[in-house]
């Protein structure tokens, strides 16, 4: 597996080189909106530490980190008021990785429907902002 | 969200009632071949504890299923020669979920090969036990 490359575009998130709708962050996690959503509510979460992908993350970083998708798919439910949570990773390309930093993917799901198929079309940012706003106050108090 | 109910498959599978092509045991993890696959070599990956998804799993019990996930990845890649592997979670049935005992698919990738369509065929049995062997000897000294 090719070594871990800082020139990522999530890499340049955790730099504050790109902007991004931001949903929490602690002193190993960021947890930030899919720009281009495949549902409503679409999520990412990326420990910093540097990471390719599953296969290379420190175990304990992956710990730490699961715990956070936890809370944050439990967040993100209650906002969208989704029925269920559909999970994702994707490691190395041929796995459907396409940005070579570990995230794992929170899909708020309802019944009934579908997700956008793969690429989906770019988000309305005042949209995601608002999205991101109410997965923020859903995880207060969590 | 409804309580856990002991008499899903994965339960059964735990208790020994119904029979398995088993990769890796712990204390806390059991992984098995998946029978209907939607890629060779696609295994589960579940806690021995009681939780629905991974909406109400005990943080720390997926702190630690998060690690055997990894260490089975890297296994089922290598014991596959997989170019990536592709990692899901459904919780509930719009998530989905179809069996409500928590567990992590894992589906080892081959450039250019496409996912089965779910509901996949039932797998050959001879060819699962010889995944699972194979899973199984690349988990040595993991």
């Amino acid at each position: 597996m090719p070594p871990y490359d800082n020139q990522n575009i999530f890499a340049k998130i955790l730099r504050g080189e790109i902007p991004c709708f931001k949903i929490f962050e602690d002193e190993h996690t960021l947890a930030f909106m899919d720009i281009m959503p495949r549902s409503p509510g679409h999520c990412l979460v990326i420990p910093k530490a540097e990471a390719r992908n599953l296969l290379d993350c420190p175990p304990e970083a992956l710990s730490r980190l699961i715990v956070n998708v936890q809370k944050i798919a439990l967040a993100a439910k209650a906002a969208l008021e989704a029925d269920g949570i559909t999970l994702q990773q994707f490691s190395e390309s041929a796995g459907g990785q396409e940005v070579f930093h570990l995230h794992f993917h929170i899909l708020p799901r309802h019944e009934g429907e579908g997700l956008q198929r793969h690429p989906a079309p770019r988000g309305d940012m005042s949209v995601l902002a608002a999205q991101a706003e109410k997965i923020r106050a859903a995880l207060v108090g969590m």
